[in-house]
């Protein structure tokens, strides 16, 4: 391990996942426990065959995934855009709002996800706490919000987003609300809702543990969705993606299955950091954020036990925690977390 | 089959590949010999695993796969970004090239690929003859051509090139060449040029043919690639397009033996179209472009016949006919045109 706990923490304050990093920062660990993202470590069982890398995807086929997802999120399918994976979708659909007006306000609440920032390219989008969501809406042509929020697990409140979607459609403008962390608690999803000027992202990989295939959902009106439909030509989606996420949305009793996975290991998790004496700042069903003051030390000490987690350039406190995926990290964690307590 | 030839016809008109609608339009047919499209009919061997589509995608394998391209293509890795498919690059850097300057003047090569006309949304870009290059260039800020050309494998000349892009360059301009089907003959690529403004687009799908992955490459000077990194995002790529795409352009004996194959294959059309009388306006080693007085109903004849073709609304005699992949493929479509000589 080169440099101080704080240097060696910038690289991975960036995004989770970066096993890569991790390998070169800590040679000695042979197996990683990655808990670094917000992926849900039981995947869908996948079956890759190689005709769907060979042929040109059907057009046909990418009708009946948004037609699967649709049902799955419980939305008029019309109004179901499949993109390659939300991440991507966001930069397109800054381009495509961005490019309507000449002066363009953005807002994009704070804390949040990296990418929200990164959807309007060069302009600096103002930041926006949660509770200014009221004071801001009115200023902005577009709002950015995540729900339920990452890293903090914040729910917005269903009521001001309506307004505050009103508020900013009255001008031609949109609240995007990125919904990657919805699929648990699907009655909780905004996604059925048809207030103008609502757009909402949704991520396969996440609740599917697939995130590998790059696919994701814009749920919008209409004439949103064909702007965007345009705009990503005639196969935005890869054939391996196209044919596991039809399989994977219409396949009810695994989501089923996983939503109670994701339900069960979740409390696990908050019960585990507790017993621990750490100051749990909010979770979602995929992931605990937690609030400790030397948490460069943590993080390094944790990385040295072969657990890799998150942490957050602009929060010096905060470590956000994935869910483990079997007993054996489980117990790694566990370890870890008491040999910590000791030191 | 419903409806006259013409009718019949446009719905194929758009883009090659429509299986989907061949199989509604001529429900008889069982196995469809598909040469609709410009993809080779050989794929290079595909091995997918279930790990490429359940972790992110690693950054480092991603700029593996850049370099490994790079050495394909003859050109320095620095140059080279990896996209989801060239088709959404085009669209990519038409939003990213129009934002630039208020007033955008964008011309296209005609005859040519759809996509072209898509890269700039609703602005409407003109149209440009071949020999109007030199004309077009200076009055213009963004020129997009095909080099071998889609679909009537016209060569544009690497000196007039030149010129163009120095010439639209001196404004801040491009001149965007697609070379989708440049892999066959390297030498002949324009992609390790470095004259200023020149942009040139690689496809993974058509060489390898493996169209379902969704992958290909912008190779630009490297402000370019900047801006397009950051357009993109951290995860462009997929797992599976990944992973197959290091091993394919890393396989440079695998790349000979398909070169030879292309080779062989195209001057074997060439020969059984003459042998049939039929006109050729032009090919690639990848497709022969015939001209019939009658293309309508020789489309519909072969299709009848199971062998689906690639008709052009614009140009009422062209048909593009793509690669045979075996010898029951060149049996079906040297039967089907005996057939169509006696009627």
């Amino acid at each position: 391990m080169q440099g101080t706990p704080r240097a060696l923490v910038g690289e991975f304050a960036r995004h989770g996942g970066r096993i890569d990093l991790a390998r070169a920062a800590f040679p000695h660990i042979e197996n990683w426990t990655d808990l670094s993202t917000g992926i849900a470590p039981w995947p869908y069982p996948v079956s890759l065959t190689a005709a769907a890398a060979e042929q040109l995807p059907d057009p046909g086929d990418l009708a009946k995934l948004e037609a699967a997802a649709a049902v799955s999120f419980g939305v008029d399918p019309k109004r179901v855009v499949a993109v390659p994976g939300s991440d991507l979708a966001m930069r397109l659909l800054g381009l495509m709002l961005g490019r309507r007006s000449f002066v363009f306000r953005a807002a994009i609440v704070r804390p949040g996800y990296s990418g929200h920032a990164a959807m309007w390219g060069a302009y600096k989008p103002a930041a926006c706490a949660f509770d200014d969501i009221g004071l801001m809406a009115p200023a902005h042509d577009v709002l950015v919000l995540a729900r339920p929020n990452n890293p903090d697990g914040l729910v917005a409140d269903p009521l001001l987003l309506e307004w505050a979607a009103l508020t900013v459609a009255k001008r031609g403008g949109h609240v995007i609300v990125d919904e990657a962390f919805a699929d648990a608690d699907p009655a909780n999803s905004l996604a059925g809702s048809d207030w103008p000027g609502l757009i909402v992202l949704r991520s396969f990989g996440k609740f599917f543990g697939l995130a590998g295939l790059r696919l994701g959902f814009v749920v919008a009106q209409q004439e949103i969705g064909t702007e965007l439909r345009a705009l990503i030509g005639d196969w935005p989606i890869s054939g391996p993606a196209l044919a596991t996420g039809l399989a994977a949305y219409s396949d009810a009793e695994w989501q089923i299955a996983q939503r109670a996975r994701l339900a069960t290991a979740s409390q696990r998790l908050v019960e585990l950091l507790t017993r621990h004496g750490i100051a749990i700042v909010g979770c979602t069903a995929f992931f605990t954020l937690v609030s400790v003051r030397h948490r460069d030390r943590l993080f390094v000490y944790l990385a040295q036990a072969g657990v890799l987690t998150r942490p957050f350039d602009y929060e010096p406190c905060w470590l956000r925690i994935g869910l483990p995926r079997d007993e054996s990290d489980w117990a790694r964690l566990d370890e870890a977390l008491s040999g910590w307590r000791m030191t």
